[in-house]
């Protein structure tokens, strides 16, 4: 049931956005966000689950090593929670958020990682974050989210050139990096070439209809009647689960 | 394991609340709250789950309607949280809340409701709440948290008596309404009787010691480094869960 979710445009999705954060919708960003961390701090436990060693397949060490690449939007927020998460799961996340948010949110949760001691791996780009990348288990791709457009920008194209050579799993959040949000990977553009695992916020993007790995939504707080607005079909999520698996 | 969590008194439960939405804390109300009222949603299903009718000793019949009893202060912000997420799990929650915050925060809590037709019941007390305790389910209380002293003050001491006339099985959010933070319930004065499930926020309050419903923790996200000043031991988590059974 859940393969017939939406898959929204790019304006659709900026609009439902805009609506849930409008004094129509009621939302706080910080709650909005709070949620979508949530979901994917939860999508990578379920795909990557702590494991004693040896490690099953699909299983990590215990207090694995995860690399949270935030960018400078919403998107490098929602990482933020998820790293937060990941540490009160046992996960042991490292940050790397070369361009950090002055915003008071931001600041907050930058400081909530700092007293649960997570450490931000800081520039240069070399050999510092090639260390941070060598030395984790996987990787969190928060760099951009549904309002990317055109081209991958300094210093996130060496980022992201670095990230596909590190050979690590990869979660991306929301749309994989660099991606079109529309049309998807194209070809011999600058992307996140091969995630393992996506976890579309709200409902998946048109350029994710052809993402083939392990496909997690979250997000939920849409209410029906803005569903029905948008004419969204939203996933189907089980009990109280904050995640669904396509 | 879990029987060896640390029971707060009210000073210090007030402390970590200060010390969390500090500079130093990093954290907002908004995503405190959020964590906090996912937290009792999450665990009202465990114990109530949604069944089929006929139902199973501890399962709803589907759609089941649960009233949310909400204070004036934070105690009741985390009920509307959890009202929002009921829904979202198929729950019909009803909400209600005599005494409206004119914050932000929690209009815009209102608002998310209103947008998932979740109806207020209003004052007149009776026959308004009368009636919607008897087509109730199931109730919230998230009338009175960590922060109560003294007695209880109208109106709130007639919903009390309401809901414990109502014989419905009672959730209580912290700290059942009326019961002191530290004594626990004390004779002869106007309480919440005898709740099925405590949803304690963090840690439980010293108050709830000889509880002895089903007693769920919530609230994860007490950073190591705050439980050690204050001395606490947390309950331990399993997996990605935002509840713990004690």
């Amino acid at each position: 049931m859940n393969k017939l979710v939406t898959y929204l445009g790019q304006k659709a999705a900026q609009a439902i956005d805009v609506e849930l954060m409008s004094a129509q919708g009621g939302f706080s960003i910080d709650q909005l966000m709070e949620l979508a961390g949530l979901s994917v701090a939860q999508a990578v436990e379920r795909a990557f689950p702590l494991g004693g060693a040896p490690t099953a397949p699909g299983e990590l060490p215990k207090n694995a090593r995860v690399l949270v690449c935030c960018g400078p939007g919403n998107n490098g927020g929602d990482g933020l929670v998820a790293a937060r998460h990941l540490r009160h799961f046992g996960y042991a996340p490292m940050v790397f958020y070369p361009k950090k948010s002055k915003k008071p949110l931001f600041t907050g949760l930058m400081t909530q990682l700092i007293n649960l001691d997570i450490p931000f791996v800081n520039e240069p780009l070399a050999p510092v974050l090639d260390d941070a990348l060598q030395s984790s288990d996987l990787i969190i791709d928060a760099l951009f989210g549904f309002s990317f457009s055109g081209d991958v920008r300094a210093p996130f194209d060496q980022v992201i050139q670095k990230i596909n050579d590190s050979k690590r799993p990869i979660v991306s959040v929301d749309v994989p990096s660099g991606w079109d949000v529309e049309q998807g990977p194209i070809e011999g553009k600058l992307k996140i070439e091969s995630p393992a695992v996506l976890v579309s916020l709200t409902t998946p993007k048109l350029g994710c209809l052809k993402f083939e790995g392990t496909h997690f939504v979250g997000g939920r707080f849409v209410p029906p009647t803005l569903a029905a607005k948008f004419g969204l079909t939203l996933p189907v999520y089980e009990r109280s689960n904050q995640i669904a698996r396509l």
